[in-house]
Protein backbone atom coordinates (compact mmCIF):
# COMPACT_ATOMS: atom_id res chain seq x y z
CA UNK A 1 0.00 0.00 0.00
CA UNK A 2 1.24 3.46 -0.88
CA UNK A 3 -0.31 6.76 -0.34
CA UNK A 4 0.80 10.35 -2.73
CA UNK A 5 -0.76 13.30 -2.29
CA UNK A 6 -1.00 15.61 -5.49
CA UNK A 7 -2.17 19.26 -5.37
CA UNK A 8 -4.91 20.25 -7.69
CA UNK A 9 -3.88 22.00 -10.71
CA UNK A 10 -6.04 25.26 -12.00
CA UNK A 11 -6.20 23.50 -15.12
CA UNK A 12 -7.70 20.59 -13.94
CA UNK A 13 -11.04 22.38 -12.85
CA UNK A 14 -13.98 23.24 -14.83
CA UNK A 15 -16.61 25.74 -15.36
CA UNK A 16 -18.46 23.44 -12.34
CA UNK A 17 -15.67 24.89 -10.16
CA UNK A 18 -14.53 21.88 -9.47
CA UNK A 19 -11.77 19.09 -10.72
CA UNK A 20 -13.21 17.54 -14.21
CA UNK A 21 -14.26 14.06 -13.25
CA UNK A 22 -11.63 12.64 -15.83
CA UNK A 23 -8.55 14.11 -14.63
CA UNK A 24 -9.31 11.23 -11.64
CA UNK A 25 -8.36 8.83 -13.78
CA UNK A 26 -4.63 11.04 -13.95
CA UNK A 27 -4.40 11.32 -10.00
CA UNK A 28 -4.89 6.88 -10.38
CA UNK A 29 -2.21 6.50 -12.80
CA UNK A 30 0.53 8.31 -10.48
CA UNK A 31 0.00 6.70 -7.52
CA UNK A 32 0.33 3.79 -9.69
CA UNK A 33 3.47 3.93 -10.98
CA UNK A 34 4.67 5.65 -7.89
CA UNK A 35 3.44 2.16 -6.02
CA UNK A 36 4.95 0.25 -8.41
CA UNK A 37 8.27 2.10 -7.91
CA UNK A 38 8.22 1.43 -3.86
CA UNK A 39 7.79 -1.95 -4.97
CA UNK A 40 11.22 -2.04 -6.82
CA UNK A 41 9.68 -1.56 -9.97
CA UNK A 42 9.64 1.32 -13.18
CA UNK A 43 7.07 1.03 -15.27
CA UNK A 44 9.04 3.32 -17.64
CA UNK A 45 11.38 -0.18 -18.09
CA UNK A 46 8.36 -2.31 -19.14
CA UNK A 47 7.84 -0.03 -21.87
CA UNK A 48 11.93 -0.06 -22.77
CA UNK A 49 11.47 -3.41 -23.31
CA UNK A 50 8.71 -2.89 -25.83
CA UNK A 51 5.75 -3.67 -24.02
CA UNK A 52 2.95 -1.50 -22.56
CA UNK A 53 0.51 -2.20 -20.30
CA UNK A 54 -3.11 -0.21 -21.21
CA UNK A 55 -6.22 -0.24 -18.97
CA UNK A 56 -8.49 -2.57 -19.59
CA UNK A 57 -10.95 -0.98 -17.08
CA UNK A 58 -11.80 1.76 -14.63
CA UNK A 59 -14.56 2.08 -12.47
CA UNK A 60 -14.44 5.66 -10.30
CA UNK A 61 -17.17 6.51 -7.45
CA UNK A 62 -16.97 10.29 -7.23
CA UNK A 63 -18.33 11.20 -3.34
CA UNK A 64 -16.73 14.73 -2.68
CA UNK A 65 -15.78 17.71 -4.95
CA UNK A 66 -12.10 18.87 -4.52
CA UNK A 67 -11.07 22.05 -6.11
CA UNK A 68 -7.83 24.35 -6.69
CA UNK A 69 -6.36 24.65 -3.15
CA UNK A 70 -7.15 21.67 -2.03
CA UNK A 71 -4.61 18.09 -2.09
CA UNK A 72 -5.84 15.13 -3.18
CA UNK A 73 -4.28 11.76 -1.10
CA UNK A 74 -4.84 9.15 -3.36
CA UNK A 75 -4.20 5.42 -1.17
CA UNK A 76 -3.45 2.42 -3.67
CA UNK A 77 -2.65 -1.23 -3.68
CA UNK A 78 -2.62 -4.60 -5.81
CA UNK A 79 -6.29 -5.52 -5.20
CA UNK A 80 -5.64 -8.96 -6.95
CA UNK A 81 -3.34 -10.60 -9.66
CA UNK A 82 -3.59 -13.25 -12.28
CA UNK A 83 -0.08 -13.20 -14.43
CA UNK A 84 -2.94 -11.85 -17.10
CA UNK A 85 -4.30 -9.12 -15.33
CA UNK A 86 -3.54 -6.70 -12.36
CA UNK A 87 -6.38 -5.15 -10.28
CA UNK A 88 -5.57 -1.92 -8.34
CA UNK A 89 -7.83 -0.42 -5.51
CA UNK A 90 -7.67 2.98 -4.17
CA UNK A 91 -9.09 5.42 -1.80
CA UNK A 92 -9.00 8.91 -2.37
CA UNK A 93 -9.42 11.85 0.84
CA UNK A 94 -9.39 15.61 0.77
CA UNK A 95 -6.44 17.55 3.02
CA UNK A 96 -8.97 17.06 5.97
CA UNK A 97 -9.79 13.62 5.51
CA UNK A 98 -12.81 13.08 4.35
CA UNK A 99 -13.24 10.96 1.23
CA UNK A 100 -13.36 12.46 -2.31
CA UNK A 101 -13.56 8.89 -4.14
CA UNK A 102 -12.30 5.28 -4.31
CA UNK A 103 -11.49 3.28 -8.00
CA UNK A 104 -10.40 0.57 -9.33
CA UNK A 105 -8.18 -0.15 -12.30
CA UNK A 106 -7.14 -3.30 -14.07
CA UNK A 107 -4.79 -3.77 -16.28
CA UNK A 108 -3.16 -6.12 -18.94
CA UNK A 109 0.52 -6.26 -20.15
CA UNK A 110 0.96 -6.23 -24.23
CA UNK A 111 3.10 -6.00 -27.07
CA UNK A 112 3.69 -3.00 -28.56
CA UNK A 113 2.36 -3.47 -31.86
CA UNK A 114 0.09 -6.30 -31.71
CA UNK A 115 -1.29 -5.43 -28.73
CA UNK A 116 -1.33 -8.98 -27.68
CA UNK A 117 -1.80 -9.72 -23.82
CA UNK A 118 1.53 -11.51 -22.14
CA UNK A 119 1.61 -13.62 -18.99
CA UNK A 120 3.35 -11.49 -16.15
CA UNK A 121 5.28 -14.92 -14.92
CA UNK A 122 6.87 -15.26 -18.08
CA UNK A 123 7.79 -11.93 -19.69
CA UNK A 124 7.90 -9.79 -16.68
CA UNK A 125 9.22 -12.82 -13.75
CA UNK A 126 10.45 -10.02 -11.32
CA UNK A 127 7.14 -8.17 -11.82
CA UNK A 128 5.17 -11.27 -11.02
CA UNK A 129 7.24 -12.22 -7.91
CA UNK A 130 6.45 -8.97 -6.53
CA UNK A 131 2.51 -9.21 -7.27
CA UNK A 132 2.86 -12.48 -5.94
CA UNK A 133 4.57 -11.22 -2.36
CA UNK A 134 2.52 -8.19 -2.58
CA UNK A 135 -0.94 -10.43 -2.88
CA UNK A 136 -0.04 -12.75 -0.45
CA UNK A 137 -2.01 -13.11 2.60
CA UNK A 138 1.32 -13.00 5.28
CA UNK A 139 2.62 -9.83 4.10
CA UNK B 1 -30.50 7.06 -28.70
CA UNK B 2 -27.96 9.08 -30.25
CA UNK B 3 -24.58 8.64 -32.23
CA UNK B 4 -21.88 11.01 -32.74
CA UNK B 5 -18.91 10.61 -34.28
CA UNK B 6 -15.80 11.99 -32.76
CA UNK B 7 -12.44 12.16 -34.77
CA UNK B 8 -9.02 11.14 -32.41
CA UNK B 9 -7.15 14.74 -31.95
CA UNK B 10 -3.16 13.92 -31.54
CA UNK B 11 -2.84 15.83 -28.45
CA UNK B 12 -5.52 12.75 -27.02
CA UNK B 13 -2.70 10.22 -27.51
CA UNK B 14 -0.06 8.82 -24.95
CA UNK B 15 3.17 7.71 -25.41
CA UNK B 16 1.95 4.62 -25.61
CA UNK B 17 0.56 5.62 -29.29
CA UNK B 18 -2.90 4.84 -28.73
CA UNK B 19 -5.89 7.45 -26.84
CA UNK B 20 -5.05 8.01 -23.24
CA UNK B 21 -7.74 5.92 -21.57
CA UNK B 22 -8.92 9.03 -19.45
CA UNK B 23 -10.17 10.52 -22.82
CA UNK B 24 -12.71 8.45 -23.32
CA UNK B 25 -14.85 10.35 -20.57
CA UNK B 26 -14.47 12.85 -22.61
CA UNK B 27 -16.01 11.32 -25.21
CA UNK B 28 -19.09 10.01 -23.40
CA UNK B 29 -19.68 13.60 -21.94
CA UNK B 30 -20.02 15.04 -25.67
CA UNK B 31 -22.32 11.96 -26.44
CA UNK B 32 -24.30 12.59 -23.62
CA UNK B 33 -24.40 16.56 -24.30
CA UNK B 34 -25.67 15.84 -27.56
CA UNK B 35 -28.19 13.71 -27.20
CA UNK B 36 -29.65 15.73 -24.43
CA UNK B 37 -30.13 18.58 -27.34
CA UNK B 38 -31.77 16.47 -29.86
CA UNK B 39 -33.81 15.07 -26.59
CA UNK B 40 -34.91 18.97 -26.08
CA UNK B 41 -32.78 20.03 -23.29
CA UNK B 42 -29.40 22.15 -22.70
CA UNK B 43 -27.00 21.53 -20.03
CA UNK B 44 -25.80 24.63 -20.51
CA UNK B 45 -29.45 26.17 -19.56
CA UNK B 46 -29.13 24.12 -16.07
CA UNK B 47 -26.22 26.04 -15.21
CA UNK B 48 -27.23 29.19 -15.87
CA UNK B 49 -29.94 28.68 -13.65
CA UNK B 50 -27.64 27.95 -10.70
CA UNK B 51 -27.43 24.14 -11.04
CA UNK B 52 -24.80 21.79 -12.12
CA UNK B 53 -24.79 18.26 -12.73
CA UNK B 54 -21.80 15.93 -11.22
CA UNK B 55 -20.76 12.36 -12.33
CA UNK B 56 -21.23 10.29 -9.31
CA UNK B 57 -19.60 7.27 -10.84
CA UNK B 58 -17.66 6.26 -14.07
CA UNK B 59 -17.57 2.83 -15.47
CA UNK B 60 -15.72 2.22 -18.71
CA UNK B 61 -14.66 -1.66 -20.39
CA UNK B 62 -11.55 -1.12 -22.75
CA UNK B 63 -12.12 -3.10 -25.58
CA UNK B 64 -9.81 -2.27 -28.56
CA UNK B 65 -7.29 0.60 -28.56
CA UNK B 66 -8.14 3.93 -30.92
CA UNK B 67 -5.60 6.59 -31.89
CA UNK B 68 -5.02 9.71 -34.63
CA UNK B 69 -6.65 8.98 -38.09
CA UNK B 70 -9.51 6.83 -36.07
CA UNK B 71 -13.00 8.16 -36.03
CA UNK B 72 -14.90 7.11 -32.62
CA UNK B 73 -18.82 6.22 -33.02
CA UNK B 74 -20.15 6.46 -29.46
CA UNK B 75 -23.53 5.62 -29.06
CA UNK B 76 -25.28 7.08 -26.00
CA UNK B 77 -28.70 6.35 -24.47
CA UNK B 78 -30.89 6.84 -21.47
CA UNK B 79 -29.90 3.49 -19.15
CA UNK B 80 -31.97 4.54 -16.14
CA UNK B 81 -33.86 6.99 -14.36
CA UNK B 82 -34.95 7.65 -10.81
CA UNK B 83 -35.94 11.55 -10.33
CA UNK B 84 -32.41 11.77 -8.44
CA UNK B 85 -30.00 9.57 -10.13
CA UNK B 86 -29.75 9.05 -14.16
CA UNK B 87 -27.80 6.42 -15.63
CA UNK B 88 -26.54 7.13 -19.31
CA UNK B 89 -25.26 3.31 -21.00
CA UNK B 90 -22.95 3.66 -24.09
CA UNK B 91 -21.28 1.65 -26.83
CA UNK B 92 -17.87 2.67 -28.86
CA UNK B 93 -16.77 1.86 -31.82
CA UNK B 94 -14.40 2.88 -34.48
CA UNK B 95 -15.11 3.74 -38.05
CA UNK B 96 -14.54 0.05 -39.28
CA UNK B 97 -17.30 -0.65 -36.75
CA UNK B 98 -14.75 -2.83 -34.36
CA UNK B 99 -16.27 -2.29 -30.57
CA UNK B 100 -13.80 -0.40 -28.94
CA UNK B 101 -15.36 -0.19 -25.71
CA UNK B 102 -18.44 0.25 -23.26
CA UNK B 103 -19.56 2.33 -20.36
CA UNK B 104 -21.76 3.65 -18.03
CA UNK B 105 -21.97 7.26 -16.15
CA UNK B 106 -24.40 8.09 -13.26
CA UNK B 107 -25.37 11.82 -12.49
CA UNK B 108 -27.27 13.83 -10.22
CA UNK B 109 -28.17 17.51 -10.26
CA UNK B 110 -27.00 19.41 -7.36
CA UNK B 111 -27.21 23.62 -6.54
CA UNK B 112 -24.03 25.30 -7.25
CA UNK B 113 -22.64 26.31 -4.15
CA UNK B 114 -23.92 23.52 -1.98
CA UNK B 115 -23.73 21.14 -3.84
CA UNK B 116 -26.95 19.35 -2.19
CA UNK B 117 -28.67 17.09 -4.74
CA UNK B 118 -32.34 18.14 -6.13
CA UNK B 119 -35.41 15.68 -7.09
CA UNK B 120 -35.70 17.05 -11.45
CA UNK B 121 -39.23 16.55 -11.12
CA UNK B 122 -39.62 19.65 -8.84
CA UNK B 123 -36.34 21.54 -10.01
CA UNK B 124 -36.61 20.66 -13.83
CA UNK B 125 -39.63 19.49 -14.55
CA UNK B 126 -39.49 19.40 -18.12
CA UNK B 127 -35.96 17.52 -17.98
CA UNK B 128 -38.08 15.45 -15.82
CA UNK B 129 -40.78 14.40 -18.64
CA UNK B 130 -37.99 14.34 -20.98
CA UNK B 131 -36.23 11.27 -18.64
CA UNK B 132 -39.91 9.91 -18.42
CA UNK B 133 -40.63 9.92 -21.96
CA UNK B 134 -37.43 8.35 -22.73
CA UNK B 135 -37.36 5.39 -20.09
CA UNK B 136 -41.07 4.29 -21.41
CA UNK B 137 -40.61 0.81 -22.37
CA UNK B 138 -43.39 1.85 -25.22
CA UNK B 139 -40.81 4.45 -27.12
CA UNK C 1 -6.18 29.38 -46.26
CA UNK C 2 -8.62 27.19 -44.57
CA UNK C 3 -11.09 27.57 -41.36
CA UNK C 4 -12.60 25.22 -39.21
CA UNK C 5 -15.07 25.48 -36.64
CA UNK C 6 -14.53 23.77 -33.18
CA UNK C 7 -17.62 23.53 -30.75
CA UNK C 8 -15.99 24.34 -27.19
CA UNK C 9 -16.24 21.31 -24.79
CA UNK C 10 -16.98 21.31 -21.56
CA UNK C 11 -13.88 19.51 -20.49
CA UNK C 12 -12.01 22.76 -21.72
CA UNK C 13 -13.48 25.42 -19.29
CA UNK C 14 -11.68 26.03 -16.23
CA UNK C 15 -13.14 27.15 -12.80
CA UNK C 16 -12.58 31.47 -14.49
CA UNK C 17 -15.43 29.97 -16.23
CA UNK C 18 -13.63 29.98 -19.79
CA UNK C 19 -12.04 27.61 -22.38
CA UNK C 20 -8.72 27.20 -20.48
CA UNK C 21 -5.58 28.86 -22.38
CA UNK C 22 -3.30 25.83 -23.07
CA UNK C 23 -6.20 24.49 -25.15
CA UNK C 24 -6.08 27.11 -28.00
CA UNK C 25 -2.74 25.17 -28.92
CA UNK C 26 -5.01 22.08 -29.24
CA UNK C 27 -7.42 23.83 -31.77
CA UNK C 28 -4.58 25.32 -33.32
CA UNK C 29 -3.15 22.02 -34.17
CA UNK C 30 -6.63 20.74 -35.46
CA UNK C 31 -6.63 23.32 -37.69
CA UNK C 32 -3.63 22.78 -39.22
CA UNK C 33 -4.02 19.33 -39.72
CA UNK C 34 -6.82 19.99 -41.70
CA UNK C 35 -5.11 22.79 -43.82
CA UNK C 36 -2.80 20.44 -44.81
CA UNK C 37 -5.16 17.48 -45.47
CA UNK C 38 -6.91 20.16 -47.97
CA UNK C 39 -3.41 20.80 -49.12
CA UNK C 40 -3.29 17.08 -50.61
CA UNK C 41 -0.48 15.96 -47.15
CA UNK C 42 -1.94 13.68 -44.43
CA UNK C 43 0.11 14.28 -40.89
CA UNK C 44 -0.07 10.47 -39.48
CA UNK C 45 1.67 9.77 -43.25
CA UNK C 46 4.58 11.28 -42.09
CA UNK C 47 4.84 9.43 -38.70
CA UNK C 48 4.55 6.36 -40.63
CA UNK C 49 7.28 7.26 -42.47
CA UNK C 50 9.23 7.34 -39.29
CA UNK C 51 9.07 11.16 -38.66
CA UNK C 52 7.28 13.62 -36.82
CA UNK C 53 6.93 17.58 -36.69
CA UNK C 54 7.31 18.96 -33.59
CA UNK C 55 6.87 22.78 -32.23
CA UNK C 56 9.80 24.76 -31.93
CA UNK C 57 7.63 27.93 -31.02
CA UNK C 58 4.46 29.15 -29.73
CA UNK C 59 2.98 32.42 -29.49
CA UNK C 60 -0.90 32.90 -29.10
CA UNK C 61 -2.19 36.52 -28.01
CA UNK C 62 -5.56 36.37 -26.25
CA UNK C 63 -8.41 38.54 -27.06
CA UNK C 64 -11.59 37.63 -25.79
CA UNK C 65 -12.55 34.78 -23.78
CA UNK C 66 -14.79 31.77 -25.06
CA UNK C 67 -16.91 29.24 -22.96
CA UNK C 68 -18.78 25.78 -23.34
CA UNK C 69 -21.58 27.03 -26.09
CA UNK C 70 -19.22 28.96 -28.18
CA UNK C 71 -17.99 27.47 -31.52
CA UNK C 72 -14.42 28.89 -32.06
CA UNK C 73 -13.90 29.51 -35.83
CA UNK C 74 -9.71 28.98 -36.30
CA UNK C 75 -8.52 30.49 -39.92
CA UNK C 76 -5.04 28.99 -40.74
CA UNK C 77 -2.57 29.61 -43.10
CA UNK C 78 1.08 29.12 -44.22
CA UNK C 79 2.92 32.26 -43.18
CA UNK C 80 5.89 31.31 -44.07
CA UNK C 81 8.89 28.29 -45.13
CA UNK C 82 11.89 27.75 -45.21
CA UNK C 83 12.91 23.83 -46.44
CA UNK C 84 13.71 23.39 -42.70
CA UNK C 85 10.97 25.35 -40.88
CA UNK C 86 7.37 26.58 -41.43
CA UNK C 87 5.23 28.54 -39.62
CA UNK C 88 1.21 29.24 -39.85
CA UNK C 89 -0.26 31.75 -38.81
CA UNK C 90 -4.17 31.59 -37.24
CA UNK C 91 -6.84 33.66 -36.68
CA UNK C 92 -9.49 32.64 -34.03
CA UNK C 93 -13.05 33.97 -34.01
CA UNK C 94 -16.21 33.21 -32.38
CA UNK C 95 -19.75 32.85 -33.80
CA UNK C 96 -20.25 36.38 -33.82
CA UNK C 97 -17.54 37.25 -35.95
CA UNK C 98 -15.69 38.70 -32.94
CA UNK C 99 -12.01 38.42 -32.37
CA UNK C 100 -10.70 35.71 -30.00
CA UNK C 101 -7.25 35.35 -30.54
CA UNK C 102 -4.24 35.15 -33.10
CA UNK C 103 -1.36 33.05 -33.08
CA UNK C 104 1.80 31.83 -34.40
CA UNK C 105 3.28 27.92 -34.65
CA UNK C 106 7.22 27.07 -36.17
CA UNK C 107 7.72 23.81 -36.90
CA UNK C 108 10.46 21.45 -38.43
CA UNK C 109 10.48 17.89 -39.53
CA UNK C 110 12.83 15.99 -37.49
CA UNK C 111 13.65 12.16 -37.36
CA UNK C 112 11.85 9.69 -34.85
CA UNK C 113 14.56 8.73 -32.30
CA UNK C 114 17.59 11.15 -32.77
CA UNK C 115 15.19 14.30 -33.03
CA UNK C 116 17.45 15.77 -35.67
CA UNK C 117 15.87 18.09 -37.90
CA UNK C 118 15.78 17.36 -41.75
CA UNK C 119 15.10 19.31 -45.10
CA UNK C 120 11.69 18.77 -46.38
CA UNK C 121 12.68 19.25 -50.03
CA UNK C 122 15.00 16.43 -49.59
CA UNK C 123 13.14 13.98 -47.16
CA UNK C 124 9.69 15.31 -48.51
CA UNK C 125 9.55 16.84 -51.58
CA UNK C 126 5.59 16.89 -52.05
CA UNK C 127 5.68 18.67 -48.85
CA UNK C 128 8.38 21.09 -50.21
CA UNK C 129 6.23 21.42 -53.45
CA UNK C 130 2.95 22.07 -51.51
CA UNK C 131 4.27 24.50 -49.50
CA UNK C 132 6.43 26.74 -52.24
CA UNK C 133 2.95 26.73 -53.66
CA UNK C 134 1.08 27.69 -50.98
CA UNK C 135 3.97 30.59 -50.22
CA UNK C 136 3.83 31.22 -54.17
CA UNK C 137 2.42 35.26 -54.53
CA UNK C 138 0.81 34.17 -57.58
CA UNK C 139 -1.65 31.83 -55.97
CA UNK D 1 12.90 34.46 -8.91
CA UNK D 2 11.76 30.40 -7.85
CA UNK D 3 12.11 27.26 -9.01
CA UNK D 4 9.93 24.36 -8.98
CA UNK D 5 10.64 20.49 -10.30
CA UNK D 6 7.85 19.12 -12.01
CA UNK D 7 7.69 15.16 -12.89
CA UNK D 8 6.73 14.31 -16.30
CA UNK D 9 3.10 12.73 -16.36
CA UNK D 10 1.96 9.82 -18.53
CA UNK D 11 -1.22 11.33 -19.11
CA UNK D 12 1.13 14.53 -20.54
CA UNK D 13 2.76 12.48 -23.54
CA UNK D 14 1.54 12.15 -26.80
CA UNK D 15 2.51 9.23 -29.50
CA UNK D 16 5.63 11.49 -30.25
CA UNK D 17 6.43 10.17 -27.47
CA UNK D 18 7.33 13.14 -25.90
CA UNK D 19 5.56 16.10 -23.36
CA UNK D 20 2.99 17.25 -26.07
CA UNK D 21 3.65 21.04 -26.69
CA UNK D 22 0.32 22.42 -24.74
CA UNK D 23 1.24 21.00 -21.76
CA UNK D 24 4.67 23.51 -20.73
CA UNK D 25 1.70 26.05 -20.52
CA UNK D 26 0.74 23.92 -17.63
CA UNK D 27 4.12 23.66 -15.97
CA UNK D 28 4.24 27.52 -16.22
CA UNK D 29 1.08 28.10 -14.50
CA UNK D 30 2.07 25.82 -11.45
CA UNK D 31 5.61 27.21 -11.44
CA UNK D 32 3.68 31.30 -11.26
CA UNK D 33 1.60 30.20 -8.52
CA UNK D 34 4.58 28.59 -6.73
CA UNK D 35 6.00 31.97 -7.06
CA UNK D 36 3.07 33.95 -5.71
CA UNK D 37 2.79 31.49 -2.85
CA UNK D 38 6.41 32.49 -1.97
CA UNK D 39 5.95 36.00 -2.45
CA UNK D 40 3.16 36.34 -0.04
CA UNK D 41 -0.21 35.87 -2.07
CA UNK D 42 -2.83 33.15 -3.18
CA UNK D 43 -4.18 33.60 -6.70
CA UNK D 44 -6.91 31.82 -4.89
CA UNK D 45 -7.54 34.90 -3.13
CA UNK D 46 -8.07 36.91 -6.37
CA UNK D 47 -10.39 34.69 -7.21
CA UNK D 48 -12.78 34.50 -3.62
CA UNK D 49 -12.13 38.36 -3.71
CA UNK D 50 -14.28 37.86 -7.13
CA UNK D 51 -11.25 38.40 -9.75
CA UNK D 52 -9.24 36.50 -12.37
CA UNK D 53 -6.27 36.66 -13.70
CA UNK D 54 -6.37 35.65 -17.72
CA UNK D 55 -3.56 35.30 -19.92
CA UNK D 56 -3.44 37.57 -22.34
CA UNK D 57 -0.20 36.56 -23.93
CA UNK D 58 2.09 33.60 -24.12
CA UNK D 59 5.12 33.12 -25.88
CA UNK D 60 7.50 29.96 -26.09
CA UNK D 61 10.70 28.67 -27.23
CA UNK D 62 10.72 24.47 -27.27
CA UNK D 63 14.50 24.15 -27.33
CA UNK D 64 14.63 20.43 -26.52
CA UNK D 65 11.92 17.79 -25.33
CA UNK D 66 10.89 15.84 -22.68
CA UNK D 67 9.05 13.06 -21.85
CA UNK D 68 7.86 10.41 -18.70
CA UNK D 69 10.62 9.87 -16.39
CA UNK D 70 12.15 12.93 -17.03
CA UNK D 71 11.69 15.89 -14.18
CA UNK D 72 10.89 19.42 -15.54
CA UNK D 73 12.38 22.13 -13.68
CA UNK D 74 10.55 25.22 -14.01
CA UNK D 75 12.32 28.67 -13.05
CA UNK D 76 9.89 31.92 -12.90
CA UNK D 77 10.18 35.51 -12.08
CA UNK D 78 8.41 38.43 -12.47
CA UNK D 79 9.67 40.02 -15.56
CA UNK D 80 7.84 43.24 -15.90
CA UNK D 81 4.97 45.10 -14.28
CA UNK D 82 2.75 48.47 -14.74
CA UNK D 83 -0.43 48.47 -12.79
CA UNK D 84 -2.32 46.60 -15.59
CA UNK D 85 -0.50 43.94 -16.88
CA UNK D 86 2.49 41.60 -15.71
CA UNK D 87 4.85 39.71 -17.48
CA UNK D 88 6.40 36.74 -16.22
CA UNK D 89 9.66 35.08 -17.84
CA UNK D 90 10.32 31.49 -17.36
CA UNK D 91 13.12 28.83 -18.23
CA UNK D 92 12.74 25.15 -18.52
CA UNK D 93 15.62 22.62 -17.72
CA UNK D 94 15.64 18.75 -17.47
CA UNK D 95 17.11 16.80 -14.47
CA UNK D 96 20.55 17.28 -16.05
CA UNK D 97 20.60 20.84 -16.87
CA UNK D 98 20.16 21.19 -20.53
CA UNK D 99 17.77 24.00 -21.81
CA UNK D 100 14.37 22.80 -22.37
CA UNK D 101 12.83 26.10 -23.28
CA UNK D 102 12.15 29.30 -22.28
CA UNK D 103 9.00 31.42 -22.15
CA UNK D 104 6.73 34.42 -21.07
CA UNK D 105 3.56 34.95 -20.13
CA UNK D 106 1.41 38.64 -20.04
CA UNK D 107 -1.56 38.82 -17.33
CA UNK D 108 -4.10 41.16 -16.45
CA UNK D 109 -6.95 41.26 -13.48
CA UNK D 110 -10.40 40.92 -14.82
CA UNK D 111 -13.64 41.27 -12.25
CA UNK D 112 -15.26 38.41 -12.60
CA UNK D 113 -18.83 38.43 -15.23
CA UNK D 114 -18.15 41.98 -17.03
CA UNK D 115 -14.05 40.86 -17.60
CA UNK D 116 -13.18 44.73 -17.52
CA UNK D 117 -9.37 44.67 -16.33
CA UNK D 118 -8.84 46.52 -12.83
CA UNK D 119 -5.50 48.45 -11.46
CA UNK D 120 -3.47 46.58 -9.04
CA UNK D 121 -2.81 49.26 -7.37
CA UNK D 122 -6.13 50.43 -6.89
CA UNK D 123 -7.59 46.65 -6.40
CA UNK D 124 -5.10 44.69 -4.72
CA UNK D 125 -2.36 47.16 -3.49
CA UNK D 126 -1.11 43.94 -1.69
CA UNK D 127 -0.15 42.85 -5.07
CA UNK D 128 0.49 46.09 -6.26
CA UNK D 129 3.20 46.64 -3.74
CA UNK D 130 4.62 43.04 -3.80
CA UNK D 131 5.14 43.47 -7.60
CA UNK D 132 7.35 46.62 -7.06
CA UNK D 133 9.32 45.77 -4.43
CA UNK D 134 10.03 42.31 -6.86
CA UNK D 135 11.03 44.64 -9.81
CA UNK D 136 12.65 46.90 -7.91
CA UNK D 137 16.43 47.13 -9.11
CA UNK D 138 17.84 46.92 -5.41
CA UNK D 139 16.43 43.40 -4.72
Amino acid sequence: MHTIQIPVRYQETDMMGIVYHANYLVYLEIARTELLRELGVEYKDMEQAGFVSPVTNVSVDYKKSVTFGDTVHVRVWVDSYSKIRTVYGYELTDQDGHLVGSAKTTHVVVKQGDFKPVRLDREFPEWHDMYMRVMSPVT
